[in-house]
């Protein structure tokens, strides 16, 4: 077994075909290439535990995921490692110490690939909600990739939405101003909306990707019910994702979700006046793709 | 990161104080004071891979079990690690590369703790249903802890049964005469039934473990139906358990089953003339509390 320490991986990152490979990711899962494993949680009082998995028959490994959160200080910070092994003998074959940031990028990567897919021409501007890690590594790779030249932020905390700003060389911006941005992305660990639909105008277009577990939520039930919602997965999203409120309360049928996979499979496009939500769970395959694509590159 | 080496691993083994932490994980999981993650699967042409996670609140660590299988040259080649992590700072303490042996002591563990809750008094012989390793721990420590005296060994395969009854002391004997003996242990990856209502007398104690994964079957579903069936986890025996079939089919009313914690907190018995089968499709928490206890002892 090989051990493979944060460095090696960071080294070995590639932006522009992990990007590939994550959006491959999405079109073989929805078109059903790729295996991804039921989702597991642990949540304990300072920490907690995602566990994803995927893999891809005739390819040479499959891959475990072990992400945790914990919150130290009021800071949240992240660990964690991922499993190879092999499709053919079940042999760990390495463990990438990635200390979550492959899932981080991943995350990022998939931002970028959802905004691409439902961004108006002409976009300029990225609103981004949230002032963690995550919204920092959002801000970056989607403004990078769309070509977005301002970057608007909100958080709760004034002096970690300044800080965040200073990092990326964005601005402290209201909740309105955010919500008139092009392209606004939400990465927090939100309980309660902080989106409502009177807030955002028609057109929006929306990354959510706080509902990565049960209980969380950062876009107003009516928000998501007038938009159109486009899934990772539309049974991950229905069971904890940011859509399955909507869908549990009976305002938005589940028969009406789309998934990017398919989205980006038919280069569908959206009207000017269309709210395009894309609801972001996390899929064991696209930690699978980043794990396979990095590794693929470490000799 | 502590990287411990199955060597480590097998010279921190503790029999009777693993057995009773993983008795006593039953007992916890069942008054809901361990949470037990979603099993993770994924099935490839030669390999499989079982994920599962446990933890208590308050305990220093939690863990997330990685355990595949592969079929090479028509014998079953276990792998896999165990990850330990801290619950109060999330990082990852620790890697038990284990290569899939705690998971499977803490499965035979967990039949001879399933067979001492449901044996009769003065069970004196053992039957084996299987011969792969499995199936071999199964009969060593099933004989050893409940001190039975005679192990019957039957499996498909009359080669492999005759090397299994010649590495546990035991004797090929016939399925008619496997189904006789006080205690019966099936561990076969059989996925359509091998042991009918028909071969088993009135009264018979079944620890049936191999139906971990959807599609798997051990047990006509008529013998489970005419039993008091007794549960790992009542929520993955129905959903992939041995039990699973008779209470989908309607034979089996969902509010009959019990659960082995209950069992074991309650200590529960069974009339002469019962038919007790245990259904172990295998619980993180087995696998925290083993790799726990032996964490304990890594010094």
């Amino acid at each position: 077994m090989r051990i493979v320490s944060l460095a090696e991986i960071t080294a070995a990152l590639d932006e522009g075909i992990d990007m590939a490979a994550v959006a491959q990711s999405f079109v073989d899962f929805t078109r059903g290439a790729v295996q991804n494993m039921a989702v597991g949680h642990l949540r304990f009082a300072s920490s907690d535990c995602h566990v994803k998995g995927g893999g891809v028959e005739g390819a040479p490994f499959f891959t475990v995921k072990v992400a945790n959160d914990a919150v130290i200080d009021g800071a949240t910070v992240a660990h964690g490692v991922v499993v190879l092994c092999s499709t053919v003998t079940g042999k760990v074959v390495a463990l990438l110490q990635d200390e979550g940031q492959l899932t981080a990028i991943r995350t990022a990567l998939a931002s970028a690939i959802g905004a691409r897919a439902i961004a108006r021409p002409g976009a300029r501007t990225l609103g981004i909600v949230g002032t963690g890690n995550q919204a920092r590594l959002n801000a970056q790779v989607v403004a990078r990739m769309l070509g977005l030249e301002t970057i608007l932020i909100w958080g709760r905390d004034a002096a970690k939405a300044q800080a965040l700003a200073q990092a990326v060389g964005g601005q402290v911006s209201t909740l309105e101003q955010v919500c008139a941005a092009d392209i606004i992305v939400t990465s927090t660990t939100a309980k309660t909306p902080i989106l409502t639909r009177a807030m955002v105008p028609a057109g929006a277009r929306i990354i959510a990707m706080g509902a990565d577990a049960p209980g969380k939520q950062e876009l107003e039930t009516a928000l998501v019910a007038s938009a159109k919602v486009i899934c990772d997965s539309k049974e991950q999203c229905i069971d904890h994702g940011e859509c399955g409120w909507a869908v549990r309360e009976g305002l938005l049928p589940a028969s009406a979700l789309l998934e990017l996979g398919e989205v980006l499979a038919t280069s569908q496009t959206f009207g000017a006046q269309d709210t395009v939500i894309v609801d972001l769970t996390g899929l064991g395959a696209q930690d699978h793709a980043i794990a396979s694509s990095v590794w693929s590159r470490l000799g």
